[in-house]
């Protein structure tokens, strides 16, 4: 578990987009992030107080988060200063960079001497089991998409966000970099060994309470070819008892996949229900979640009303709009 | 790629299931297993002449091939000892073990001082890519099944050496350890990160000649909850043109899964072929490939009739009938 809060570390992030993954943790975790970090060149803004390492000393900050992509996958001796630094200050720092943290021998040195723990969210840091099948207690949910990045993460923060508004018992249980930043624990499902993936899924997805629900992170997409496979070990693996279909309704081709088109919302419902029924009978597909950022505002409005009428299934943008109709279909199961 | 031909390591194997690796490349590769090297307790036989490290050696035997799995997961004394005198003679050691040849200092040692090479065929020896997706030219065949371990393997090594025996070319390509052991080559897919399994499948069948095959090895199941995402990423990598169903009629559960029940022939054709012709519009379910080991003859006659008559697809049992009309609808596509 990542010790909160959080200060941000923006690093000299060159625009926005490199600092995503801080921009996710803002959006959806606000009470943890008590200020950013910013290094000359940086052109990213999270909105955020800037601080000091210690001034987020001071304010509470335990744990440095890297909220930024590296140029060409390298910490830059600029960057590897500022680490030290905030490690001598007692500070934990957590990554999901593809090269690690515990590959820098000055950072290892470092946490080890002042008694920090360096966080690589990338790689699994529990040994999991062969998936058994056998049902287990309790309720989850799985966003699954007609593409990757398409919406799944942020749809299932939303709903654990309205469920826990309404008082239910629910976890987002995050599968990848950055949902793992974002809860302070989950397993990266893409960095598991093959015959691992389902069985890893079963781990973060344990028996529950009968009305608790596991929101699960879904990754990829059953029709994207490069990482279906991730995706058919979290419908198995997941045993959803509610599946929520997510689009993007602008992509002309499949994400980095310059040939391959989009299926449509219908078949991805009829395989994603076929597959899940596999491990729980019981599934049934119950709503539908919409980017829209991409669209204008009426332009999405219609689009929504015109795929809730031909799909006949709730159908919104749950961060424009909330995930409030979201539950309700969850809840009518 | 592994150095024939191999002497065969039984150990003391206490039954002949113990030592199912071997017998699977006695079984296809007869021309490379010039013996087999059995030790005070072995209770399997392949069949072959009983060697001497030296008298394998004097045969031309280049690679020992451990064909047995070890009790407890753990290279014994006396293996060891047998191991290590191998290296001396120069012996390559090849081991789908679960624990490693390289995790043992002896035989480390040994290999280095002799000039050895030690394969773990259970671990990766390459840096696979995220799959890309991209059409690739040649054709390629993949054999699924209702279930894992109901003859996949055999059914494309069958069809390897029906389709040499006629002159065409054609290359099993493994991806377990067996198979990997017998061809000599592979890629262990369940051994590989959850990111590169579509893309470990891209690799091990690259660009051919427009009229060569790639009989692609198996796994697992689309249906078998544990292993269901290798299977997946054999289905978009491989690009199959041709997919040959694979089932074992007398099981009355999914393997290892007490809860599950197969699916029926029918049902794994609709849902493999929706997903194959993501990454290869053209594939087309061709044959039917079933393993009637545990019926009786008759029995087994009338079921690949009945089957042939109910779902309108070729239906053989290739070890016992021969890959003839599998090759013939593969021929015909």
């Amino acid at each position: 578990m990542i010790q909160t809060p959080y200060l941000l570390f923006l690093g000299d992030a060159p625009d926005a987009l490199a600092a995503k993954v801080a921009q996710g943790i803002k959006d959806w975790r606000p009470d943890v992030s008590v200020g950013q970090f910013r290094m000359p060149g940086c052109n990213a803004d999270m909105g955020l107080a800037d601080m000091t390492l210690a001034e987020a000393k001071a304010a509470g900050a335990k744990t440095l988060v890297i909220g930024v992509a590296n140029r060409g996958g390298v910490i830059s001796q600029a960057w590897r200063a500022v680490l030290v630094e905030a490690l001598k200050m007692g500070f934990d720092i957590a990554s999901g960079l593809h090269n690690l943290l515990r590959s820098e021998p000055a950072l290892v040195a470092a946490a080890q001497t002042h008694g920090c723990t360096l966080h690589d969210v990338r790689v699994p840091n529990a040994s999991y089991p062969i998936a058994n099948g056998v049902r287990r207690t309790g309720k989850r949910c799985l966003a699954v998409g007609t593409d990757c990045s398409v919406g799944k993460m942020y749809t299932g923060i939303a709903i654990e966000r309205e469920m826990r508004a309404r008082g239910l018992d629910a976890d987002f249980r995050a599968t990848g970099q950055t949902g793992i930043l974002i809860t302070g624990s989950g397993v990266p499902l893409d960095a598991v060994i093959a015959d691992f993936m389902a069985g890893a899924v079963e781990y973060l997805t344990p028996d529950a309470a009968p009305d608790h629900w596991d929101i699960i992170e879904g990754q990829g997409s059953l029709f994207h070819v490069s990482y279906s496979g991730v995706t058919m070990a979290l419908v198995h693996g997941g045993q959803p008892d509610a599946l929520i279909l997510c689009h993007e309704p602008t992509r002309t081709h499949m994400r980095g996949l310059p040939d391959h088109v989009q299926p449509s919302l219908e078949e991805l419902r009829d395989v994603a229900l076929q597959m899940a029924r596999v491990s729980n009978p019981g599934c049934k597909v119950v709503a539908i979640s919409v980017n829209t950022q991409h669209l204008g505002k009426q332009e999405a409005l219609d689009y929504l009303a015109q795929t809730e009428a031909r799909v006949g299934l709730p159908t919104v943008d749950p961060y424009v709009q909330g995930a409030s109709r979201l539950v309700d279909a969850m809840e009518a199961i």
